[in-house]
């Protein structure tokens, strides 16, 4: 029977890093096996490119050069069962592997709403299966109307792309992209109100119709989709729909050899992303999440999570060393011309949760003087702190490129615990060409702002 | 006699930037009077830009507008002398002013080396004062050689920005920009070697000149420049000569009422910017500097530590609240299509404090999937991690325009005294169109490769 000693089911994104992570910390010392079902590993967040800026999917998958270069026998077979007992998982081809530590890394699959008709064809969710993919920009190809069901990340991007895919053609007006989204905003449950909407209006510039507080009644079509009914009675015609409302995590395996599970959260993991078997870890997005703020299981989804619970399980497989601060929540995605992104808490989840908030806000060019090339003359921070603390619990940025690279400031900022008064005071790099001045860098203004506010409470 | 609340003398950064927090911290109630020499201030960092890019002198000041509206009263005049006793101060044109709390913001005067010649025509220095700026920029369009000494970030901008004023006019042969610099590479003071070497190819490739391991014996002509001659005997042409070799602050002010000064360090201050007159504080260029890293003094001058000096100072006006933590050093620039930026210590800082230290570094595309528009397939972060604390003290980046923001990240990791373990298990945003891939985002990725090697050191 073959050996390994980290055997890892799953292939996407945590799944890589956590075999990336043992070979590195091991010094290639420790055998470490992949297996995924897909032929090719999609870049997860790339997947909405494909259909507009990249414009095929061989351009969006991740390279296995990298990972079998590094030693790692990567294997693609579905795995049909695992033997705790004796500490052998079997493939679908038949092979039998033994194992020292397993990794289980089975992600999630896209959540679909219980609405008649969602079984209809041309109805898609965002599978991160290659094949899959292909057959969505087939049809996409040939569609007049494209609904895009959701206004999260992915269904806002989605909508985008297929837009400026559309605009590019010169095809304006050949095809319409039809957004609906049930909340009042687009983005809302991770961006501030005022961010939401200035990507909608981004949005409708690209020529996307945007329906929000819209509810999805129904799909129709015989056979293929020919529209979505809506809760208001109105039909939209549609060739093609594509669901974005979430995921579910893939926790059957886990299940079926009697792991912890929860159908909602996930495979129930600790901090270190043990299971209940000591050899066995859950690491992305079908391990149970838990949000740093409250320590409450959380739905947030992320990439980003996944890569970093790939990389503290990996740590953890001999002894524990890492542990999960649990999901601060760390986004940025790009709509037309502006970046919108978020760390941590929107002022409606601090409400949610009770926590008396401070905002210090601060709106200046992001090149100085403004009158350079690429100025966008109304980049603005906008930061959350605890009333009580001082401490940073939220930071949300609309700007250009460059807005990723602040919101993570402001992630690192939140998970080291930082006040409005450290970020006030602190020295930050500024140059004409990539960054506000110095005297209105955003995340030190915003800070400022906020510690008037807190002094002024706390006088008062 | 006129009053005021906080008299502010100085008008550029450090001294604006006292000005609105003043306002902002005191909501309005304080006055407020700036005074200047200068009949507008110059954006500091982007003069090099009124070369090149920008193409006027009006282009780069900084608004007066702005600090008005606010209701700072904003003055042109010098100021003449300062009576502590009486607490008063006299400008120029006659008027005296009693102030009750007093800001010295009198910035610095470009170095000029002791070399024969340096009085010689057409030989510059960067002064932040428009008229001078512009006989500069006069002189530059008439000018068919050009050298620059000293390749710090001015010389080297200023050098940038001429040769690619002059490829933008299709001149390509009729200017040579040289630059001039002693040590071995340029920028090498902040930056890390390779990435220095890279900045340099960069000016090589716009046309730039350089001559670095090259000192500078004499400044050749007869009322206007004609050469520069080396050290080495050659001489090369000039027309325009441009000297960015450092500043020394202006203490003259501060000297002759008895403050206490140091020519080369400049104003003595403590933490909290007081000088040793308990109503008089100094911020910006003109007050002495201490490292963050060692608290030895410094030479470090930049316009965001003096911003951040300016909004310290005016915080502590009336009870010590706020104290400045030392200079990191945070900076960034950029050349011809690639930035560099950095945060706290080069390995060379390193090496000549005594500080062991471990690197870790990743060099990843900058976008994902790496084939994206405008991806820079190279972009690299390299993280200096103290040997024995494992906390991080000098961060080094070269990619694209979010450079400064990533420095950033850096320069509060610092300063908040993150380890390298804490930057590899952090959660970062990510997206396709602005970082790299979630499983190589630069500052995780150079963390955990510093981990390891912080390990394996502590286990041997």
């Amino acid at each position: 029977m073959e050996k390994t000693d980290v055997m890892i089911v799953g292939g996407s994104v945590a799944g890589l890093m956590a075999g990336v992570t043992v070979k590195q910390r091991y010094h290639q010392k420790k055998k470490v096996t992949i297996t995924r079902q897909v032929s090719k590993t999609p870049v997860p967040c790339g997947i909405p490119y494909i259909y507009g800026t990249l414009g095929a999917v061989e351009q969006n998958l991740v390279s296995d050069e990298g990972f079998i270069n590094q030693g790692i026998d990567m294997r693609t077979e579905a795995v049909t069962s695992i033997d705790r007992e004796n500490k052998t998982v079997a493939l679908a081809d038949g092979t039998r592997i033994a194992y020292d530590k397993l990794i289980l890394a089975t992600g999630s699959q896209p959540a679909m709403p219980p609405i008649p008709g969602i079984q209809t064809g041309n109805v898609f969710s965002i599978k991160k299966d290659p094949e899959y993919l292909q057959t969505i920009q087939n049809v996409l190809e040939s569609s007049r109307h494209v609904v895009v069901i959701g206004g999260g990340f992915i269904g806002v991007e989605m909508a985008e792309q297929i837009a400026k895919m559309n605009l590019a053609k010169c095809n304006l007006g050949a095809v319409t992209v039809s957004l609906v989204e049930m909340l009042p905003h687009c983005l809302m449950l991770a961006c501030e109100q005022e961010f939401c909407s200035d990507a909608e209006s981004e949005l409708r510039r690209l020529g996307v119709n945007i329906m929000t507080h819209t509810q999805v009644k129904a799909i129709q079509g015989d056979g293929k989709v020919t529209g979505v009914q809506l809760a208001s009675g109105e039909t939209i015609p549609a060739d093609a729909v594509v669901v974005g409302i979430g995921v579910t995590p893939n926790i059957d395996l886990a299940r079926q050899i009697g792991l912890e599970t929860d159908p909602r959260k996930g495979i129930n993991v600790d901090s270190y992303l043990r299971t209940n078997d000591p050899d066995i870890f859950a690491a992305g997005d079908c391990a149970a999440k838990f949000s740093f703020f409250d320590g409450q299981p959380t739905g947030i989804r992320l990439a980003s999570v996944a890569c970093s619970e790939g990389m503290i399980a990996a740590s953890n497989l001999y002894r524990p060393l890492r542990q999960s601060m649990g999901t601060v929540g760390a986004f940025g995605t790009m709509v037309g011309d502006i970046a919108i992104g978020a760390a941590g808490l929107t002022t409606n989840a601090a409400t949610a949760a009770n926590i008396a908030y401070v905002v210090g806000e601060a709106a200046f060019p992001n090149r100085h003087p403004g009158c350079l090339p690429g100025c966008i003359t109304d980049m603005k921070a906008k930061l959350l702190f605890n009333g009580d603390t001082g401490k940073i619990i939220g930071g949300h940025v609309r700007g250009g490129q460059s807005t990723a690279d602040m919101v993570n400031i402001l992630a690192t900022a939140i998970q080291s615990g930082l006040t409005a008064e450290d970020l006030a005071t602190m020295q930050y790099a500024t140059h004409p060409l990539m960054t506000a001045s110095p005297m209105r860098y955003h995340v030190m203004w915003a800070a400022e702002n906020a510690t008037i506010k807190l002094n002024a409470n706390r006088s008062s």
